[in-house]
């Protein structure tokens, strides 16, 4: 099968744990991770709150324009867990006890001996058409539903649920990345860095000050999915940095 | 002045090393952060890339649909700066060289000997109409323009510019929080809880799972503005929590 040019990503965090600052969210940078390295170009994150509207206005707008949707938090238990009602009301079907995923919890309750209740069984609820996600850490199963992947918040869950569907996307054509690092300021590189952006177009090139640190320093980062390109820029981004540091009179940097 | 019952705000986080994953965002829980402590309630958070048509669609739609709109990323001096760019887009405005900008950095370069270049000149370009918002780290500014307030993205810069912006901004009613730890699963209080936030509308509560830690946990968090409300609903979750822990016959957890 041969791969479209681009496989685009969008993730919705979804938590007011997250907007009121009581929980530091960790899965954007896993998930951006993950995406880069099956060569799924993210292309945006939306933080939203457990309100279903909110939910369901983000699930909408961004499966219309992305190849896939990653979503995170609110599948557990209790009554403000509701992403898997917005997300059937997104889709407009029904969200029904799934026997698979009500097997799955019974199976793990019995191993615990925890008790089945209605709150328990919530997490059983899935909207009809949807496929289980496996979770390996607790059982309960996130889902997938057209281009739309519903996973739980709790990081280690998420992480496992991302590793087991990594088999089931389609990977772009991987980007590759290489660092130049400069011993002068931004505004030094900046010039003959926009000049060799504009020389190379289909080479994405990033630059990145550093903070905090003994001396000035800026990390430029380039970017492509063209290795030979990516090498050729790279060379010339090296030589202008190596010029920067000649003028200036300071040692470069260790690469 | 009577504040408004809700002073709501949204972030823009811009920048392709965020979605990448080169780089792991902190600035979402700082501004969370802030804004609870002013009792502005952050209800959502974007992340978009380096694309001058993606920064302008979000700066529209959430400038319109809130009190406040923050933007961190994409001020510096290289050509993948565009934050300016698109906000004046956004805006309808035009972009020159403002004078007490480019003062501002003048300065501090005659300190530290930086020469002055084109590139670094990018930083003092600002849009027609808006204010400065102060840098005092490393000088080039910041700006608010209507609603919507210019951050850099470098964490301690984003954070000082923050503080600078905090007595210009009208704070809402501050919202409280009190936590009830439980030592039993989601599943167990799931129910009890659903029917106290039926019985307290006004105190929003949530339940949150503590994975890998020894024994399970669950923080069960109450939000108000109502400190006499909060009370009375934290007390009852707490006599719900102690119920389920006599049930089960577990060691209540140290609050």
């Amino acid at each position: 099968m041969s791969s479209p040019a681009t496989i685009t990503a969008a993730l919705i965090v979804i938590g007011d744990e997250i907007l009121s600052g009581r929980t530091k969210d960790v899965n954007i940078g896993a998930t951006a991770d993950f995406c880069t390295d099956l060569g799924i170009d993210l292309k945006e994150v939306r933080v939203v709150s457990d309100e279903t509207d909110d939910i369901v206005d983000a699930v909408n707008a961004l499966r219309a324009r992305y190849t896939y949707v990653f979503t995170t938090g609110g599948i557990g238990p209790t009554h403000d867990d509701i992403t898997a009602d917005a997300v059937a009301k997104a889709f407009g079907v029904a969200l029904p006890i799934n026997p698979q995923a009500r097997a799955m919890l019974e199976a793990r309750w019995k191993e615990t001996g925890t008790e089945v209740n209605e709150a328990r069984l919530r997490m059983a609820r899935i909207p009809e058409g949807a496929d289980l996600i496996v979770n390996s850490v607790s059982a309960a199963p996130g889902f997938r539903i057209g281009n739309v992947h519903v996973m739980a918040g709790v990081p280690i869950i998420m992480r496992a649920m991302l590793e087991a569907l990594a088999p089931t996307l389609q990977g772009g054509k991987k980007v590759l990345s290489r660092t130049v690092k400069a011993a002068v300021g931004e505004g030094t590189v900046g010039g003959p860095l926009g000049a060799l952006q504009a020389q190379y177009p289909d080479v994405k090139m990033g630059s990145y000050p550093q903070m905090g640190k003994d001396r000035v320093m800026t990390e430029l980062v380039l970017r492509s999915s063209d290795e030979a390109l990516l090498e050729e820029a790279t060379a010339k981004v090296q030589a202008m940095v190596d010029a920067a540091h000649a003028r200036a009179g300071v040692t470069p940097p260790e690469n």
